[in-house]
């Protein structure tokens, strides 16, 4: 994988920020647990106020995990002063989202002036097992001098 | 838009009784607000919680009604004994999703055997004004004589 | 559907203009039989040096008719110095394309001054009767006052 | 990446007899360049008859290589008797396809009996450098003793 460079030395500090803003990671628990340059990676623990009908944690949470880590691996190579928001992803469902804990792992596939493309895989941790569950592309935008949103 | 009909007369008791077993719903407050033959709507209050960083609501929480609202469009064509589950789905933000409610309209574009694809049209409804906010495109897959699921 | 107004009263000139100079259009055959502010038709007759193993015409053609219409939709409502360019799509194959021929109708569902969300329906025409064989959602971008791309 | 084995010691026969049957492979002059279990690589000579307004080779035929490519990836891990169909794909034109040739990549994400997940990514070939200008994702079906279609 490509090593990117981020153009701003405070990069980690920005997306941490900004991730304690978005309430709904609050709310269903979600934790950044590693952000790099062009890669960043959400965990969740599994908890049954989560679910669809059979148990399984509900793919819009799958999803949102997903599209949180991509945007801000793309959020992490912006300017300082850019915002991001979630233009559009597309998500395939592999695998039942169980097990003890999900791991959701953003990754910048191109980044760009305006639009950055990223992948997003997630994946289930199970008994000692790690099992991929979903894979996304999505295309972020960069808003510069102006608000915008992740998500 | 195409009318379909059902091959189970008792869908919407078979859609309302799935829809009350997704914790995920009762978590974020969503309600089943139409079931109809191929059309499925779902509706959300505004809440504070399920926001991002600059308080609308968040992304995966749209996409999570539009998945719902499509995946169980889909289940009301399906047979008595059927799942159904999410095979992808491919969603485009339009607009900030705030106002003071939002509906996901979930209708059936194509309905097959194994396969079924759904559009989801998310609207935002803010001082009387009913605005679309997102656009999805889903496939659905059915599951006969086994366990499955929706989202 | 909305009605949408043009930026440029020379916009049919425009699009016609543009299209005449994108070879494949001419390798493949394909015409451009509607543009209107926000929506544009591409037809194309049946040929066998199009299609895949079973004799349909290939995805990657039904795919091509309904990403140039989408982005001549969008193509429509742009300023005249703009140019047009492809983010990205995502398209479901619903049914075989087989027939004496495909229209492909691209209708922009979000215009906007960078990115502009078109669906794009494809229709085929055999013995009198029209089948969709396929919907599509795709994202494009306005360059303006540079190089840019449509397709 | 994952090591994937074929059911059928024939793999490489089967489909490279599909794809001889594929009219449009010979139209644009695509070649299947290599054929591994679960990995699929066609390649294509840039041609003056393929290109957009701009002289880069058109969008719907880099979703046709990594389309097709796709198919056949999952095509190589089927069942002797059973066919391929396109359910659907996304992608994302990272930048314009110029150059010398085009190399589509199919890979499988994951495997099923019914359905396969794969990626697909495109890169130009350009005075010596390899630049990669598409990401797909793309969901394959297989269908058992009859009739189905690549692409």
């Amino acid at each position: 994988m490509k090593k990117f460079v981020s153009q701003d030395e405070n990069y980690e500090l920005r997306v941490r920020e900004s991730f304690s803003k978005q309430n709904l990671m609050k709310t269903i628990g979600a934790t950044l647990t590693k952000v790099l340059p062009g890669e960043v990676e959400i965990s969740l623990e599994f908890r049954d106020d989560l679910t669809q009908q059979h148990g399984f944690v509900h793919a819009g949470i799958v999803a949102t995990l997903a599209d949180t880590a991509c945007g801000y691996a793309a959020f992490s190579l912006m300017a300082p002063d850019a915002a991001v928001l979630t233009v559009e992803y597309k998500i395939n469902l592999l695998s039942p989202a169980v097990g003890e804990s999900l791991i959701a792992c953003g990754k910048v596939t191109k980044p760009g002036r305006t639009l950055t493309v990223c992948s997003g895989d997630v994946f289930a941790l199970k008994d000692g097992e790690k099992k991929m569950v979903a894979a996304m592309i999505a295309t972020m935008m960069s808003l510069r001098g102006r608000e915008g949103l992740v998500g």
